[in-house]
């Protein structure tokens, strides 16, 4: 049967208010295979009449849509949902209907109850089949056939009125709907769905130069290879490095960001470009682009994907300085205009010019850059700052990359204005950073978390959090507490299916800060360190059992499946996460790093299927210590000084 | 200056989540002459560079943009708000665009400080002078040379510091942007503007059948017109009265809605047409159409508006039943669907059909009745059962009759679910009935005036509160209580600045339902009555003191303009009105007709002007009354049995 479309006129349904739908259908929601996607809408005709709406969808690629009966929520509200099967668009919309044929069942039946006669009625219903058997398969329009010479047959009266209230008209009614004078949605609203990396990963960060096993040597993708094994084990699942290509040297920075760099430092990673080559070449000190490409490859091996770091700013000796003097702010003097932040300077940085006549030739070469990653095998990208680049480009270049290579990746690094955060995941980024480094308290966290999971943005936003970056060490994690460390580490891991650490840094506590600054003292940006890559503690091994407990556990692999639990106590933090092939998880933290804290934590016991009263077993994936828990309020304390956090798996109880 | 359209590629500014915007400017907004239209806008750039953004508004008839500037609210919202003038419709959309100049100013003034030499940046300046005197007023344009001139000589170096960071710099910038990339809205928004009775009017309504001064005559419009001076002492604005055509004879019903009418009974007004005429021609009974017209021409002497009753529906006897058979729904015998609510029948009336395949004609000759009425004088309709036609058919009449007659009002008698009764509003109706009649709680009062004035109805919807109609007599009402018809009279006239009561029937406290119904007994949709028109009672009294009070106090000539005052008393409600010309109205009530209620009221002294402990007057513009009152909290008492209201002007004390 054909879906209608909108005929002026004669078409009585409205259908309005569609959540999700993101400014007017203007941007993609966002999904992965697997995942449900449940769509609302205000449908509804004038009169008395009964409607009939379902939500069409399809994979872009499929030319027939779907359908899905809606079903009535409340006050003329409606509600469908469809599986994703597939990555790259899928399209939703809906069509809606004054259905006669079911009107003409409810009528009558209430007639017929009434002991009114319905000869006539009778005969509406014959129509109504006649029409029905022309859109159905061989056996039913047989069976409508039978039904219409029924209802035309006096002598069948009684019979007829029994088939007319019963479920095999209804049946009919909804399996070949007579949809003249439908509505249609006049928006086709999209989902992408990307793979599974998007939703759920670990991620690691570490600077390549900093791998050597020897003290003052340039590690190498080669010596950054050795430490796959290590990574693998720890259970990370992305490897980001910084920038990999030449570096500048015309006001090259020094250690601690020295305004000039001393003889043989190396320079800053993000000071991109020299006359050697800019974005599209490799650092030689590195190694060659072969052995990047083999760092890639081995990666996978073990289950590890490398992410590049996009940074779109050059060093003065970058090669498109020289030849495209005009995609750069020109001064009235004719230099070019290096970064600023009034007062300060930064000469050793000349931004892109967006604003630029010739942003054509700019946004092809950008697009060349990332299309040569992909090339290289790279199918994550970081992106630095993207925030102060046009956010056309970014919805521009992310299509054109997704066109050729639809299972890349973009994480968005932008620490900036909630709405600018949030125009750059609409855009296309599949992942975006976010405030969780400064979210602190319960109510920080719970609002934000809220924030994130229950409103809009979790259609199109997808958190990963960060408890330190290479740019950023806050002010309490400055303390260098253990217990704070464990618990960062922990909140970020199971608060969000994404999250990272900068590794190397935070797995020794290193917690000295410049003073007056949330930034690391000898960061690893202004100089080569050195790491010993075999040491253990307490930190690397909460790490590897909960990425062990986040690998088996699907409710970790999700971020809005989220439930704040009560727990009297501003210290405790505790969150059940839930999904639909029954794994239940539940979180709790305490947030103060000195002292033990106590209190009842309140299970919501509805989402754990269980009633008020009844028991089942909580075991702790950390220590596997089990415990048998009754109905909603239990008891917890956690010493910081121990473990400051229970990470439960709720089973089910059978003796 | 002409104002930027958008250029992809070199534009970075972002408009979006505009404030009001009805469903992505799918419907227009709904003002009147005199309002102030506030709009919002997140507005936001990539990057550091300052923005401005600015409002663009025109009326629809002039060609050219009127520009006001955005101001920032927080976290990248902008407002800006702008004065209604005339009637039709106004366009408002948006332009915003990096401000290079603005930028420019903040950064060199931040180096100044610093002790930076800025000559580079001086030159930059000169380059923005270029251009803006270009743009300027003449003598704007001779300053701006000379800055320019100035900024690039070495020697004035000193005083081109302090004009760089200083006001007349500030000034040009704001009064010549430079808006090169500019982003334009890409939606243009609607505000309908009607005249001033669509936002504030009382209404009577009445049968003119039943204004004959001799008992079991039939009334006329003359006998009507006899009965202006009445309302126009009470302070009426509008009359309006039922449909005045043919009334059909074929299966016409009696007295109290009795199937089968007697000999000489004269039938429902609501069954239109007969054999002489259909929606086009009047009763006899009633008068010509010359009489009709006198009616209409008298009632204006009295500042009276009459408003004609659009049922669209036909007795069996309606030239269109004979004329134009496809226009009804025919039934599988032959004859024509009468209308139906299963099980129940009503033969009397026949259903236009809007799925007919001839609707083009149909909804013409809707469109010619309507125009014929405004041909008649007629500018105020009351439509019936507007939910019952298509919402199409809505939309383009109204737009139709309002292309030929801007001034006509429609007011939408659709008490059924909400989605349906907004949807009426945003297709063009100018005013709603409401649920005003079912709202007797205080609690249930609050929350359905926050409803229409504080969320997105207020922007379309109109409320029109009727404590009863000739359609609905509610149980509490059924009891007469004296002090209950006062108070629900004037909640009705003091909530909303559009009001009605279906007039003799309320003024004599006529309260005998039909058992088990919230209808009247002895309706007058079904008989003629007699009232006396000479009658007054403390109704009449306090109606006509009220609506004096309404003309008097701009603030009760709007709705949206309320904030509910505590008041530690679930029988007592509180609102008080404010305009912008400092006109200040409290009400209180006592929703119970059987005590005296007292409580301590909290007047929010902010919205009265006032200081927390400043003194000023309450006058009770029913009784004259004046109290001194200090402060938030004030007493209050009210006897049901006196008077269960104040309506207090709050004035200023000079002593």
């Amino acid at each position: 049967m054909p879906i209608p479309t909108n005929q002026p006129g004669q078409n009585r349904c409205v259908i309005e208010r569609v959540t999700p739908e993101l400014d007017a259908g203007r941007y993609a929601i966002k999904a992965t295979v697997g995942d449900v996607i449940s769509v609302e809408a205000d449908v509804f005709a004038d009169g008395h009449d009964k409607i009939s709406a379902r939500l069409l969808y399809r994979p872009e690629s499929a030319a027939d849509w779907l359908e899905v009966p809606m079903n009535p929520i409340e006050n003329d509200r409606y509600g469908a949902s469809f599986l994703i099967e597939k990555e790259g668009f899928y399209r939703y919309t809906f069509v809606a209907w004054v259905d006669h044929p079911l009107t003409w069942q409810h009528e009558i039946t209430l007639k017929i109850r009434d002991g009114q006669r319905v000869e006539v009625e009778l005969l509406s219903g014959a129509l109504f089949f006649d029409e029905m058997a022309t859109l159905a398969l061989p056996d039913d329009a047989r069976a409508l056939q039978a039904a219409a010479k029924l209802f035309r047959d006096k002598r069948g009266y009684e019979h007829a009125l029994h088939l007319a209230t019963g479920p095999d008209v209804k049946a009919w009614i909804a399996r070949y709907p007579l949809r003249h004078h439908a509505t249609r949605y006049d928006r086709e609203l999209a989902v992408y769905v990307d793979r599974e990396r998007a939703r759920f990963g670990a991620w690691y960060s570490l600077f390549p130069r900093s791998t050597h096993p020897e003290p003052g040597q340039h590690g190498t993708f080669r010596t950054t290879a050795a430490l796959l094994p290590r990574l693998a084990d720890m259970g990370f699942d992305v490897l980001y490095i910084p920038p990999i290509h030449h570096i500048g040297t015309a006001f090259r920075k020094g250690k601690n960001n020295a305004v000039t760099a001393q003889p043989g430092e190396p320079g800053v990673p993000y000071g991109i470009g020299s006359e050697l080559g800019g974005h599209d070449a490799i650092h030689p000190d590195l190694g060659t682009l072969e052995e990047f490409k083999a760092l890639v490859e081995e990666s996978q091996t073990f289950g590890i994907e490398v992410a590049l770091d996009l940074a779109i700013q050059c060093s003065p000796d970058h090669p498109w300085v020289r030849d495209h003097p005009d995609w750069f702010r020109l001064r009235p003097d004719g230099t070019i205009q290096y970064a600023e932040n009034p007062p300060k300077k930064y000469q050793d940085i000349y931004p892109l010019n967006f604003e630029t006549d010739d942003w054509r030739n700019l946004w092809e070469e950008l697009k060349r850059v990332l299309l040569l990653w992909g090339a290289w095998g790279v199918r994550i990208i970081r992106v630095d700052n993207p925030h102060t680049k046009a956010f056309g480009f970014w919805e521009w270049v992310i299509a054109e990359v997704k066109a050729e290579y639809p299972d890349m990746l973009f994480l968005s690094e932008a620490f900036t204005r909630p709405k600018v955060m949030q125009q750059l995941a609409k855009l296309g980024f599949s992942q975006s950073y976010t405030y969780f480094a400064w979210r602190e308290t319960k109510a920080g966290l719970t609002q934000y978390l809220t924030e994130l999971t229950q409103g809009e943005m979790r259609h199109y936003f997808r958190p990963n959090f960060w408890p330190n970056t290479h740019d950023i060490l806050t002010w309490p994690m400055q303390s260098g507490s253990e217990a704070l460390y464990l618990s960062r580490f922990f909140m970020a891991a199971t608060l969000s299916s994404n999250y990272g650490i900068y590794g190397p840094v935070y797995e020794y506590l290193e917690h000295t800060g410049i003073p007056g600054k949330e930034e690391y003292f000898n960061s690893e940006k202004y100089e080569i360190r050195h790491w010993n890559w075999q040491h253990v503690n307490k930190l690397t091994y909460v790490i590897g059992l909960v990425n062990k407990a986040r690998r088996e556990n699907s409710a970790l692999q999700h971020t809005n499946n989220i439930t704040f639990c009560d727990i009297a106590n501003d210290h405790l933090l505790a969150y059940l996460k839930t999904h639909a092939d029954g794994n239940r998880i539940l979180c709790v933290v305490n947030l103060d790093p000195a002292q033990t804290q106590a209190g009842q934590v309140r299970v919501p016991f509805d989402k754990i299927g269980k009633g008020p009263d009844e028991e089942y077993l909580v075991r702790d994936l950390l220590t596997d210590a089990a415990y048998v828990w009754r109905g909603e309020t239990n008891f917890i304390a956690l010493d910081p000084h121990v473990l400051p956090m229970h990470l439960f798996r709720v089973e089910d109880l059978y003796r």
